[in-house]
């Protein structure tokens, strides 16, 4: 990986290759090598597809006995074209690609996709071919898609390269939803679920071993292109945190939705993921807090991924912030609100227009979730449109879902959803819930173009994935504050309490003063120069429990109090440790907080150096309550790092206590992300555990740490 | 409610009635009021319905001017009819509703299906009426399924006398899965999605109100029912606790897997069924808690349950502990290990046998998940079979879930999976997840009677349920420790500190034992009676937070130090509030446990006494890790409530300490839960908060609590 990193920014540097995706997804030319008419082969699928989707460019077929192959003149080598392919996929054995490549480069092509398996997902031999293929594609200045991909298919252009089965007898929709994806079966599945429920794509690329061009790089492609609404992603792994967060960052400048679907991200996953792929599993935490902080939303699930794409698709300005539930039976009413309640989305309130226009549809008061079938005209359901209207056209209500159960006039009750759709182009969802009887229904509303579901599990993904994005944090720009030291190369090794808490100090990060002793004496003379009251600590390598052989003396007032702590301490140590060393005793100040926070930095293999923010003390076992963000942050990302955290019900006080100084905490985040990034080359890990948080306007105070440099 | 209850109780007492219910369920003959041949009026699809289901009994149509309605005779009146039907069935206005369950009770009818709404889901007005149908029923010896119902569809007796909109052309499929639903919508739309799974129902019952009949009645009749394989039930509140728990116990004793749906579980979700339907909204913790107990599982979604049902409907025995992934893609393998570990379901681990059938087709080592693109004859799927036959045929594997995502023939790869389920009678689950690539597929696997979804979040959901049917726990008797008091009706009122350690010391629950002083004198003489350590806290009424007014003091070694500190407490408390009447001063044992709990016992209106256990303290607000069961509970259950809590990492240790004395723990919660049931008339509330748990061996101890009585 290294390697190809490496000569990737190599090209990057050089040539400012950024623009050839664009090229290459522009195709004026294209050659197929190993092209056949057998639709059994993948060189065979190849030109089907392009036959299929009408490409008006030229296309090259390569074969080195046919003439012609189904309509096009065909070339008995690459060496043989007439002119120069934009993009050239390689339908070959895995150990022809190489060569092929590097003639491709002779004459000029500017992207091969390469579709061939037994590259660096099949072991070590593959994963050398897979440097050799590189090392060709550098040299001659071809940038290369895949190896082990199904290729590339754009109905935005109107040409696919691509072996995807089940596009040889039907088009792919043309629409707004770009898609990359590392598996070339999801890719297919994804567009053939979009055929069946009439759901286009601009330009659909399936990456594999991502040798060369990253998925990244066809993110920041869709990010420029007007015809892509939203973005899905799916990847087993990410290979470049670099390219990662540049593409991240630029989405969220653009304001476009970005879906990824990260898979292999649980312990059974990612052992399959290794076994499929070349990808290390990324840390999901971590890559929780990078989506956070960008505005990426994370999806689990394929249907659900389409559902909310489908959204943007169709509705590319939409922000859900409430939804009104419509539905036929009061059970669909029901259901429909429990899930959104479980996903913490509101039911909007009607506007008073909105409420006029329902009144007298009803009985008793217009509330939201509308039982459709609890109005006047009984089970008639006579109001669907004028209720579907009503809904659709209150500013208030930023999503109509409209839940299909089973109800009279099914076929009907579609065709008035459908007339309201029509009438008024706000966002409406329907989730049609019944089999059979609801194909008139369906019919109906497919014809209207309404956005629709069989799944209210897809239908529920999908509106969490839109309110994600509508809460999505505003890019924040994060500021070195002021007076922080000029970075110094640290050193390697352990860093103990006082070591840490020197780092922390120079940054600005409160910790409790402490002097270190070796007498009772020195003790109490330490405590002079320290704010009462005190603590004192053992200092012994050889415990780690120092609480168990009272090697931890709380709340001492005075100097005097401190001398007879040490005395006691000691005697203490001697009797329960003897074989113990002690290397002396720390005097501290005390400090009585109100909770205990963790803070800390960790060097993370492909993110870098990331801040960690959670729960401290025992509650850090137990409730695993730990964000996590790239440094450094700004101080609008640490304030919505702590309103996240499970225990941020606890700042407004602990039981019955004080508000916390929930700014302090902030303050301090923003100073140790700076601190990880200003070592982020030297700087493994750093915990601050606790971090003493004081009540309002009293700050927080550092007063124990560790790290590890090197 | 209460009037019918009571009425309920009476009548079961009387004539031992849970019988009807088999008879209602099996009609020689039927009645249906307000019949007529018009499919968009209710008793015109009543009509059609039976007609289309070759109902063998005795059809007597109701109609005022009618002599003959679809072949069958037709009578003016009730009263006219020619013999006492089983079971009528009331398509006519509310208001003509009494008079004619009046008339049906006349003529010897056994039931009555009322199908009117505008009874106590509508307001006072119409509660008032359900009330006068009730008393009429009672008078007459009727019981009454509804009002506000669709009615019943049995496709195991052959007759449906319900107005379902979607039956009136397509009949139901017969099956083993029995469903009771609340809405009517909500079994409309199963049965519906049920006849294009090809999935069957033995009998499918719209309970509606529940004036007479509880839908319990009917979870009682399908345990009976030896064609019912599965329970299915959604409700959306539980308004007789007293049948639902009788019924639990009677499932679980009888091993049949009922699958609960409860609706209007959250806030939102409540209101709405608030204003659908007379229910209220039970506590769902407490719910959650009668469910644990009894194996009942939970489910909340409509296709997941039917997903769920459909595997116990094929495999009456199923036993999922793990599962085989097979999938023609790698992506398909890595997407569904994800799922499943998010639902804690483990993969199977093949056995030999099934590792050297694989092994030959595979290059590399045999997985679970199985990638069978990835078999040594590439793309070809020519071991779809194989590969499929060898994961059934494991005994080591409960279930097969094969994920079909875009593949090369796959029509072909249905069949072969079709194939293999024929031959290999196991469990096995398909998640089709093309549009309409996978249409060859899906018949294939429909005509192999495969069970099939197109929805992994479906797939996951049933997983899940067979899973948690798989690790139910056995029926446990709670049986009462020896030594425990004679019950006593307590006072009303609340316990203080002192008297609910009274209590608690009475049902062998540890309590630090604490005497009352009045003066420092008096405290250190309290002292020598106790255990040293001490601590004292100050007595008041008016205050609530002792430690912030330094009125209370830890760790006090002996007599002098008691003395010293009542002395600085007195001095403290009048200095920082000098409004506060001080009553005395607490001396107590101090005990330093390692992790602070909560024990509770709560009345719940619908379940009666049940018994709390959770995070203590600080923790508790946090975690809301609080878990509940009804009174009195098993040892074996309080074991498992412990290993459920969010904390149960904790009780191997806090932060590197000893072990915790978890059977002291599950000894008290025994104990209090009979304290529970004992005092169940009198008691609202008891908090033991903390319940400081201490080493293994050493116990457990009370240190705080307070109850309210009345």
């Amino acid at each position: 990986m290294m390697g190809g990193s490496a000569v990737m920014t190599l090209i990057e540097e050089q040539a400012g290759r950024s623009a050839s995706v664009v090229e290459l997804m522009n195709p004026a030319c294209v050659a197929v090598v190993g092209a056949s008419e057998d639709r059994r082969k993948f060189g065979g699928r190849i030109l089907h597809l392009l036959n299929n989707q009408g490409f008006r460019g030229r296309i090259l077929p390569v074969n080195p006995v046919r003439a012609e192959i189904l309509g096009h003149q065909a070339y008995r080598c690459i060496m043989d074209l007439p002119q120069a392919p934009d993009l050239v996929i390689l339908a070959i054995p895995r150990d022809l690609v190489v060569q092929a490549v590097s003639d491709c480069g002779d004459i000029g092509a500017k992207g091969v996709i390469v579709v061939a398996s037994g590259f660096s997902e099949s072991g070590d031999e593959g994963a050398r071919l897979e440097q050799q293929l590189l090392a060709v594609a550098r040299e001659k200045a071809v940038r290369i898609i895949g190896p082990n991909c199904v290729g590339v298919v754009s109905p935005a252009n109107g040409f696919s390269l691509a072996t995807t089965v089940s596009l040889v007898d039907r088009a792919p929709v043309k629409g707004h939803i770009g898609l990359i994806s590392q598996s070339g079966a999801v890719m297919g599945t994804m567009i053939d679920r979009g055929i069946s429920q009439n759901v286009g794509f601009s330009h659909c690329i399936s990456v594999g071993n991502q040798a060369d061009l990253d998925f990244c790089d066809f993110v920041d492609f869709m990010i420029d292109d007007p015809g892509t609404h939203v973005i899905c992603t799916y990847v087993e792994g990410i290979r470049r945190a670099d390219l990662f967060l540049r593409a991240a960052a630029r989405a969220q400048a653009a304001n476009k939705p970005w879906l990824l679907m990260k898979s292999g991200r649980t312990e059974a996953g990612a052992a399959s993921a290794f076994s499929h792929t070349a990808s290390l599993a990324s840390n999901q935490a971590i890559l929780d807090g990078v989506c956070r902080q960008f505005g990426i939303v994370q999806v689990d699930d394929v249907e659900g991924m389409l559902v909310a794409a489908s959204g943007w698709n169709k509705y590319p300005d939409m922000r859900v912030r409430s939804v009104a539930v419509l539905s036929p039976s009061g059970g669909g009413c029901t259901i429909a609100a429990d899930r959104l309640s479980d996903i913490d989305v509101p039911l909007a309130r009607f506007s008073d227009s909105a409420t006029a226009a329902l009144a007298p549809l009803f009985d008793g008061p217009v509330r939201n979730p509308v039982d459709i079938g609890a109005a006047n005209d009984g089970a008639a359901m006579g109001y669907v449109e004028t209720i579907h209207r009503a809904a659709l056209q209150d500013e208030q209500v930023d999503l109509v879902l409209s839940v299909v159960t089973n109800a009279p006039v099914l076929t009907e009750v579609g065709k008035m959803i459908g007339d309201a759709a029509r009438a008024v182009a706000q966002p409406l969802l329907a989730v049609v819930m019944p089999g059979g009887y609801a194909e008139g229904a369906r019919e109906h509303l497919a014809a209207a173009g309404v956005l629709c579901t069989d799944s209210l599990d897809a239908a529920m993904r999908a509106i969490d994935a839109w309110h994600a994005w509508a809460q999505r944090p505003a890019a924040s720009s994060a500021v070195r504050p002021q007076g922080l030291p000029v970075p110094q190369p640290g050193g390697a090794g352990r860093l103990d309490e006082a070591g840490v808490k020197r780092l922390l100090g120079r940054y600005g990060i409160r910790v409790n003063e402490g002097r270190v002793a070796s007498t009772p004496d020195e003790a109490a003379a330490a405590a002079q120069a320290l704010r009462a009251p005190y603590v004192v600590k053992v200092i012994s390598d050889d415990i780690s429990h120092k609480t168990e052989v009272g090697g931890v003396k709380l709340g001492l007032p005075d100097g005097p109090a401190v001398r007879a702590a040490v005395v006691e301490m000691a005697a203490q140590v001697r009797r329960k440790r003897p074989d113990a060393r002690v290397d002396g005793f720390l005097v501290q100040e005390f400090v009585r907080g109100e909770l205990e926070l963790l803070l800390g930095l960790k060097q993370d293999a492909q993110f870098g150096v990331t801040l960690a923010v959670g729960a401290g003390g025992t509650l850090a076992e137990v409730l695993r309550d730990v964000l996590f963000a790239p440094c450094p942050i700004s101080r609008e990302s640490a304030g919505r790092l702590l309103e996240r955290l499970k225990l941020a019900p606890l700042f407004g006080g602990v039981r019955g206590g004080p508000p916390l100084d929930v700014a302090a905490v902030a303050d301090a985040m923003v100073r140790l992300s700076w601190l990880g990034h200003d070592l982020r080359d030297s700087l493994q890990e750093l915990d601050i555990n606790p971090l003493l948080v004081l009540a309002d306007g009293a700050g927080c105070v550092a007063v124990d740490g560790r790290a590890l440099s090197g």
